[in-house]
């Protein structure tokens, strides 16, 4: 089962980030037809990557993001229950084998979305924007405040991750797309919203390793906050959601 | 129950403000990925902004608006009922618990708002802005017309939750959040649709309070406008609901 | 229950009206918070008017619409079934009341709307952007082929209605406001997508009898073609929806 | 059965190409009321042409798409299943009925499109946006690499339709159309996402025969590529998914 769940988490961050950066690159890359397409445009896009991955990652519980996982963790609640009733606890083993998955994913679907937009990389564009396909950056640098943005971002997503089950619909994954279309309309113009470590990390890592044309830096600098933040906000997220349901 | 309940509507009206709040910083401060982003934008955040405010205030009945809570009140409707078939009633000591949790929580988001873009507001940007990431302002100030705007608007609102029931659905807060995106598309270009009193109340005391650079005033002239033209909407709305219903 | 049903379409084609014509009105009048907001606001704003009005107007079968109810009546199929297995049958007599009441409660809306945005018109505007609040105009005149493009858009909306039983979903209303959203984005481009003959007259008596400050004529001339286009349209979404059927 | 089938396919195709030629008309054509109207617009009347369509299609499982066809018949799973029980099973005499059905009814919605636009095809534009009313060009062409593109995003819509069954809902087409939305926006932008031979290949047909003023080539050198990728990835997405679920 915790094998099954593994690859359910890969290919579903996979999913999500090759649908979730492919958004970036839409609006951020010479000669897309969505280029300069908006915020709302990005918004959609993300939250609509968060949708198709959850339906992917159907043998795992669909974190697609450590901060989930930890979130559960911190929580106490089991990380995925199978049609059977059978469980895959909040251990911190299992946690980390979440947290592999969320990344390899996260990495996988990166690549995949380069390879989408290949020739649209090979055009000239600020090494910064082809950076930001990737990975976030913050609109005005300050790490202590970034940080406290991706906290406020990750702890909504979190909390109501714990507590949406008191509120019963049948809509499905549409739901948490939706959380993360009004988290990116709305927290998102500070830090460009990682609110997921995995969704952050694994594209910095691809886009230090691919070779992209006329590639900057990949910013390394700012690469902890959108770590160290979404696992805080989904710590906090966990255990004011547990103690508040 | 009922401090269950304070507590519920607190939490629920904070992150709407959170969320409310955020998509106008999103669209009104300077470096903010979102800058420009047009109203739709706009009104897809202040709706999703209730979609997860419903989720949250789920002990409560997820008013989040003193304009609801008038409503029910003015139509003799439970205020929430709970799963053991408990109610609390719509008495005028209940409604002022709720009216007291809304306020509450509408200060508390917009200073979480406020903790989210701080560094944007740090930036040079016309007092007016920063005040509207808070605050509603006409687009034409006068008083009688913005008056009857936000009362028709708030009408929409209370008038569609008291009938809504005889039209179930499985797509629960979605429903309501969709009813907030239209009136937003469809009658906020006047006043920019507060449709709620502590929506705008709260976060004009935290504006007057937080010390938010280059801030101008608080344009207390025009306050109870966004007060006083959702309740009497809210009245109207409860009692032709009821009637029709 | 006629008379329940006539006040139900009364009702529910106002606020149809309100907020549809308020979407444009936010787009097309000065100083609106929403001006120049972009066909994508125009067509969500529509389709959830539509979303608002099917709620309101649960007593009747909430047509709206005479392409609808005449749809219908050529399909033979009942206006409205109530709870308890009534019918309100397609007789010649009772579409003329839905028709009646569509086009009052279309008229009561757009009145309703002109006060929201009163201020709004009361500023210098070209004539025919006023008049564009109210009812469609097309953007190249050419009468049979706007007459064509209204027939194949409400078409699609009658079609639609007649054959959706076969599909259930839980959503409720918002299929049918998505169907609105989608003739608006891909056919709404040549004549503004009345589809719906007491949604264009209704608001031009309203313009040609309201004291609308700087307003021009009432373009009598084209008003025929958004009565009978969607009237033809209808009649053939019905023919043909129950033949497939 | 298969007769009915054919025809579901015919007519719901047909509604698709309507809706999704037509929102590319209303931003890519003069005076449409839409011109201009950005990505996302044609984004979701993509989606929401393919939930109009999966609608009209109930007789034939709404597939549309041979990319669709192919895939389930990789996959092994039936092409639909009637209410009694009954299949059309993935043979491979089906699935050419199921593609000459696509093909006809993208042929006709394509044409009817045509018409509904048709004064807005009489002014001057250039011809590459006419052609690009009917089918996809890419914004740096590139066979191989527009290959791969549109095999990937047609991988995930395909594998989407083979694994979603795992996660129920009561949304119905919504969900498929929110799918192919977020393929529009977040892998569209190199191609402009055929994902569908049928959606390509059917109207650039009615862009060679029918008499479009001023209309230029119908670029039949690329006209393989988005015929042989989607039909690689639809092969990809079926194996892969019957192979994961």
């Amino acid at each position: 089962m915790l094998m099954d769940a593994f690859w359910s988490e890969v290919l579903g961050t996979a999913i999500l980030l090759l649908l979730g950066g492919g958004v970036v690159a839409t609006v951020l890359l010479p000669k897309s037809k969505g280029f300069d397409g908006g915020w709302l445009l990005i918004n959609f896009g993300w939250g609509l990557a968060v949708f198709a991955g959850v339906y992917v990652a159907f043998k795992s519980g669909a974190h697609l993001n450590p901060a989930v996982t930890i979130g559960l963790f911190a929580a106490g609640e089991p990380f995925y229950t199978g049609a059977d009733g059978a469980t895959i606890d909040p251990t911190i083993g299992n946690m980390f084998v979440y947290f592999g998955a969320e990344m390899l994913g996260a990495f996988i679907g990166a690549v995949l979305m380069f390879l989408a937009f290949k020739k649209h990389f090979d055009e000239d564009a600020d090494p910064g924007a082809k950076l930001a396909v990737f990975s976030t950056a913050p609109g005005i640098r300050s790490y202590g405040w970034n940080l406290l943005t991706e906290i406020i971002a990750t702890f909504v997503l979190v909390f109501w991750v714990v507590i949406q089950s008191k509120t019963p619909t049948q809509i499905g994954p549409l739901a948490v797309a939706l959380i993360v279309v009004v988290i990116g309309t709305s927290l998102g113009g500070p830090t460009g919203y990682a609110i997921n470590p995995a969704r952050d990390l694994g594209p910095r890592i691809a886009h230090a390793l691919l070779p992209i044309r006329g590639k900057g830096g990949s910013d390394w600098g700012y690469a902890w906050v959108p770590v160290v933040g979404p696992l805080i906000g989904g710590v906090v997220g966990g255990l004011v959601g547990t103690a508040y349901i």
